[in-house]
């Protein structure tokens, strides 16, 4: 199972997942004197950023919308950046959050477990209910992919569908519940399944029944820094365990940004933006 | 407002959008046999399909999905397509179904309504919660854009999630209220809005109180045929009223191959099953 492959890879490395959403405005100018199109760019900035710390991460997640921006050449810089990582032997977690139905969702599975935008692992949106995740399954079944299903996100809208009461528990739960019954048939050895769950790294109040609540599943933890999610939070979510990874992406890919002698020092700050990340999240506790 | 150039295409021309899914198995073996590449391949069955209806079709709707199996080729198909519909001086609606935070969602927002993959509608969804559609909402304040939220889709799945009740109604319709309020901003001369909602065509029974809840938002109904909604059922959606637009996709692109003689009159087949289903959802009505 594609879990074992993750799990390990976070007890060697850690649990900081690296968010690649490479924002134009983040790369350094002279990237873009230097590469005349914008997906060798893009793609250059990726590489510059997964060279100084592919030792340090597990998993790298680009999020699409940022490539979709750029139409077919930010498409194509997206593809170049998944099988870089796989050149690597590092993991790719592509963040889609794709959900439709049947042949459709199909689709999505071929194009995002196959192809020019394989990916190790992908992100996928339960609004239009489980039997959208289905289509997803017979490649969790290989043993080779994985996905998380958004849960509970950190923004404010969460609010406004996944928090809301029903039937005496939040709508949130009534997904969990039944995803982790689905999760069941994927379990790896590490005692996770492939079938994992996207849990925003704020709310922190209930950040311990959560991981109570599913301990079977292993959670992508976004909002770390940027969305208010401090590592005592994050800490709350993993409880001492190895079981799950943390996304960060601008406290990353923009450390550089923050020094005066950023860009010359590129690789030192990007590097130590992981380890200091490492620390505060607790790795040394897993 | 966008809506109001809809509006009056299909007061022209009828509800029928045409849904571009072009599984590989629908397209006739004679296209692939001439075309060596998937991308022309995919494209030129679209424009077959395209040419031989595109006065009786208001909107074409690829669902991205068909596409991204592909990979980047697959994308230059779905380029092309739009780029074709909006050549011949119809409406394009990007089936895309995304669903994302601030920045994230502007970045679909600047993939989609602008560059190669411009659509003048795209699809949304609105799990993640309402601030998630406005990084979409200045293109529709600048008149030229539209958008369709998933409201309450014709899947089985749909009760798991869109149906539950809480505090007294169902989240589709917590979810629509919201949507209402938020779509007054952006109404045409026509009485609709350019926000407007993703109905599906089954579940007759709440069909009319939908209609007379949301009376300003224009609906996208898919579920015609494939899905088990008939043009009664469609009907009830409608009321008589030029309020929405009713998808089909293998009931018009696959019509030719329920015939024998199916492949030679393509052209014949195909604007015959456009007639027929703007007759059985009742053009001649609105």
């Amino acid at each position: 199972m594609i879990i074992d492959k993750l799990y390990q890879e976070v007890e060697k490395k850690g649990m900081v997942c690296v968010g690649l959403d490479p924002n134009i405005d983040y790369i350094p100018a002279e990237l873009k004197e230097k590469y005349q199109d914008i997906d060798e760019i893009i793609f250059q900035f990726n590489k510059r950023v997964i060279d100084c710390t592919f030792d340090l991460v597990p998993i790298y997640k680009p999020q699409i919308a940022f490539y979709e921006a750029f139409g077919l050449k930010g498409l194509m810089a997206y593809s170049k950046t998944l099988k870089y990582v796989k050149s690597l032997g590092n993991l790719t977690l592509g963040d889609i959050k794709r959900g439709d139905i049947s042949t459709t969702a199909a689709m999505y599975g071929k194009g995002h477990f196959t192809g020019d935008f394989e990916a190790d692992f992908i992100t996928l949106n339960p609004f239009m209910g489980y039997d959208t995740i289905e289509p997803y399954l017979p490649y969790l079944r290989e043993g080779t992919k994985g996905v998380f299903v958004l849960l509970r996100t950190s923004n404010k809208g969460a609010n406004d569908i996944q928090y809301k009461d029903s039937e005496g528990k939040k709508i949130y739960y009534h997904i969990g519940d039944n995803l982790n019954a689905m999760a069941e048939e994927f379990m790896g050895e590490c005692g996770y399944s492939s079938l994992g769950l996207v849990i925003g790294g704020t709310h922190t109040d209930e950040a311990i029944e959560i991981r109570d609540r599913y301990p079977n599943m292993y959670f992508l933890i976004p909002g770390y820094n940027a969305q208010g999610a401090s590592g005592d939070d994050v800490k709350l979510y993993l409880n001492g365990l190895n079981g799950g990874i943390v996304n960060s992406s601008r406290g990353i890919i923009c450390a550089y940004m923050k020094e005066k002698d950023g860009y010359e020092n590129f690789d030192y700050f990007t590097r130590k933006a992981v380890i200091d990340m490492r620390k505060d999240i607790g790795f040394n506790q897993i």
